[in-house]
């Protein structure tokens, strides 16, 4: 294997060296981190043709490999490259990704199916972190761990946090449409439902129940996700407005790019300082930065954020993966928990089954609520959908074990045995549902719904593709397309003749199809308000070519990629 | 001031929540650098027209500004929002300028002036530390300040370290091609030199001078030099094979991109690893990279590695200038220092002298030597220029300071009110040199090199645009283009016919243009045994495009772009 010799170079440096300050110790870890990234890189594309493998996975097993050697090369003493750092993943892995994924996000799946995924987000959470902290309090004390209530409900929400990072890899969204925007829109809502929560339960008081207190946290929480997603916006069209109106481009392309990644990330950040949720900031930011800045910026920049971003995601998800693979051998952890054989397999078993039966609890129920909400056939969940759906969403990650580390540790160490015993309980579960559930997904779903099954709006096994374009002529408010423009441009009048698309035709049917009337109006808005003041698309490119003459190009093709 | 109320907002947290943690504490300042940042480059876009102003002073002043506000907001406590950090500056901040630097640099004139480089770059930084070291040994003591043996040493290796990152910003490669590359160059080689000199200086035994200790310097300095290039040359080269033996863009063009990234940094922090410089590794991969690597990736991938390279970079580049402006007003410091305000003054004034002094003292007996040893009159370097070439490197900037903090502090502090005084000169001559040189520095071009005199090869006062043009006909060998290929594919021939150019026509020719010969066996070798095994312009696209389909572009303009 590769990797044992520089890590034998690497550890022989270690050992040689008695005097090495703290400073390079940490130039080898980086070297070892780097050098496996790129491993990954290459395996991951080796495997690629492979039905059971993904990058999560490859990451997972090289980096619980290295862990091996590491453990072996230093003689059993450790196997501790780099020291879980809350902050690193918090701050520096997790925005990119999730910048990444509202970025490239079909926002027209994602916002059709919006209260669907509001319903898995926000009440499913509730649901499963009723049934594992129920479950939990019931089970754990006949297993030989006896917790105290905050601990109790923190593994309730730990591992209701499902794993936004993995479900990317497994989830193809081309193919599957509806799935994906269901199942990863929920994994973001998700990701900031537990993280209010778990603020919650830390901060919750014990002592004296309240149904005020309980009111509290529930506006809280709505407080919490409406200011995320205005702070996320807003930047968003604030980075839109200043490419549009200084034009960076006529200077540099690289300052174009700069403040497209500097203005996510301060919406991160700003929603961090002012203890909101980044991710959702983050998110939103995505999705406008997506359907404004983009649009805004030279050809070269649109090409250059598009796949820097993606890389840069690509990177943070793989390092991530990596080190839960390393951290899952850390023999101090398994030192300090006093568990027997019996008891660990019992606490891993009764989880296990807990996270199934949790998230059983609330894909199905709320799964019939939003087809009983929806009209539209095309939007529909059906049981072999729900099945993928619940599936898709037993993986635990990062999430989990961030917030684990941040309840079960003091700097990163286990201190008593109840404490040791939870981390690797959380390890050994993040490890398993990755690697199963991870493994299993494909298979599954082209089990499932094998591809004749798939028409353009997610399954619907009853709807032949015949049915699903007409479908699609039944709701042309929906597509994203920009042919309903307020008559700025002759161009889209061209385009609308040259596309044969129909305007709709009568209130009535606005009336039958809810959500399409509110696509609407948000069009119009858009259209009338939004657009002249920060850009968009066909917006600035049109000022642009007229002032400048750049030849045209082929925008359909790029607009299909984009959206 | 915008930046007045994020402060405030920032500071009253910070004033109101006395329960504040650490990781918090970190947020508040990424939040502050993040935001800084995207003030830096809108400021610096609106003073792009300005012939004073540039990018680093825009940021270095922001950086002031700054810091006399979060001083007056913290009533006189304190002006430090995030301390120096030498790991954050040397393993995260250095190696994406330098890999940038190396990557877009002409190659052309870089080995053209290959010579003079290294005269600059090595024998330079010697003398000019012997010139500083002994004025500071004479002079110190009179100024009220006696520091150590060591200590005078080290403030010559730190007061020779010239400040590559921002003569990027104040020569301009495609006007002053030749300043560029000699003054650019110059301080590439600068950094490791310094870096190399200043451990020296750290490991030196004082109590017994030795000639044979000397001579390991010696030594020791050609294996640093020699081993660093290597390890760069070989870690772009494995990224060319790599990427042209495994075509990634076959299935993701992320993947491309991270591995170019993650090959260059492991190029650097390899190098650190082994106690190399990294500078010098990153560099050189850098170049090789822009030679092989870069034509293997598809189409997307190179534009985007070219323009994320450069905004990483000058997101870098912009940090570093904010963060010196900002540490300027480091009080601490100020009052740990017992030195009386002339005495400052006087250390200072002293200083700048010998700094100017020092670089005067190699820049012209090299220059003349340089001059003396090519033939060709295209690379002679006059009066003028001499002038340009000395004013341009003096400006001191992040390696001194990062330096100036790994001698006089421990952990960012100065103890005594020697390291005090030695770490507020250093600062003060860094923010002089970069403000009145920088600022001065495009200036004086424009006086003393006025367009007219600006050929293609630099000025040669004497060279008018027609003989130039000349001088291109008699060294076909020099250009950076791909006409003497060995035959393997017919464009090569066809080109050669569209663009007209002459093959070398006789041995004398050769023989009167040694770097030619060099040059000529080099393309000889590379074309036979390099690039079909690495790749290259031309080559591997030549075999997708067959393969593929793909519609054939203009190449020669994103050629000329890239070399």
């Amino acid at each position: 294997m590769v990797t044992n010799d520089v890590l034998g170079v690497a550890h022989s440096l270690l050992l040689k060296t008695p005097d090495l300050r703290d400073d390079h110790m940490h130039v080898v870890s980086i070297c070892l981190f780097v050098f496996l990234l790129c491993a990954c890189i290459v395996f991951g594309h080796l495997l690629e043709e492979n039905r059971w493998m993904n990058e999560s996975i490859t990451a997972l097993l090289l980096g619980l490999c290295t862990g091996v050697v590491v453990l072996i090369s230093s003689n059993g003493q450790s196997s501790h490259v780099l020291k879980f750092d809350e902050e690193l993943f918090f701050i520096y892995l997790l925005p990119p990704i999730i910048f990444n994924a509202g970025f490239q996000v079909k926002k027209k799946e994602f916002f059709r199916n919006f209260i669907a995924i509001m319903l898995f987000g926000v009440i499913g959470v509730f649901i499963s972190f009723a049934v594992i902290s129920t479950g939990s309090w019931y089970l754990f004390p006949k297993l030989g761990l006896n917790l105290s209530m905050r601990d109790i409900l923190a593994i309730g929400v730990i591992f209701s946090a499902t794993d936004s990072v993995c479900t990317l890899q497994v989830l193809n969204q081309d193919e599957t449409p509806l799935l994906y925007s269901l199942v990863f829109g929920e994994g973001v809502v998700n990701d900031a439902t537990s993280v209010v929560l778990f603020r919650a339960v830390q901060s919750y008081n014990f002592d004296r129940f309240s149904p005020l207190e309980d009111l509290q946290i529930g506006c809280n929480f709505l407080y919490l996700f409406s200011s995320s997603c205005i702070l996320g916006i807003a930047s968003g069209l604030i980075s839109a407005y200043i490419i549009k109106t200084m034009y960076f481009g006529r200077h540099s392309t690289d300052r174009e790019i700069a403040i497209m990644i500097l203005m996510a990330y301060l919406s991160y950040i700003l929603a961090e300082l002012f203890y909101l949720s980044g991710i959702l900031s983050v998110f939103f930011c995505g999705i406008v930065m997506s359907h404004y800045t983009w649009h805004n910026v030279t050809e070269n920049s649109r090409t250059t954020t598009r796949h820097s971003f993606a890389t840069m995601s690509f990177i943070a998800e793989t390092f991530i993966f990596l080190y839960v693979g390393m951290d899952a051998l850390d023999l101090d952890k398994w030192k300090t928990t006093q568990s027997s054989f019996k008891e660990s397999a019992g606490l891993f078993g009764s989880l296990m089954c807990l996270i199934l039966l949790g998230r059983a609890a609330f894909v199905f129920p709320l799964s019939a609520l939003s087809n009983y909400s929806t009209k539209s056939p095309g939007a529909k969940i059906n049981l072999r959908q729900m099945i993928i759906i619940w599936w898709a969403g037993l993986m635990r990650g990062a999430v989990s074990i961030a917030l684990a580390f941040n309840q079960f540790t003091q700097g990163g160490d286990a201190k008593t045995s109840k404490q040791a015993t939870s981390m690797v309980t959380t390890i050994n579960i993040v490890l398993f549902s990755t690697i199963v559930f991870g493994t299993a997904t494909k298979p599954l779903i082209s089990w499932l719904l094998p591809p004749h099954l798939r028409s353009n709006y997610g399954d619907s096994a009853g709807l032949s593709p015949k049915v699903s374009l007409d479908v699609d002529f039944h709701m042309p408010l929906l597509m994203d397309t920009e042919h309903d423009g307020n008559g700025t441009n002759d161009r889209t009048v061209i385009s609308q003749i040259l596309h044969g698309l129909p305007r709709p035709q009568s209130i009535g049917m606005l009336l039958t199809a809810p959500r399409s009337t509110i696509h609407y109006v948000w069009r119009k808005f858009d259209d009338a308000y939004m657009r002249p003041m920060f850009g968009g698309r066909g917006y600035v490119r049109l000022m642009s070519r007229r002032s400048m003459d750049i030849p045209e190009e082929n925008e359909d093709l790029e607009d299909e990629d984009q959206n």
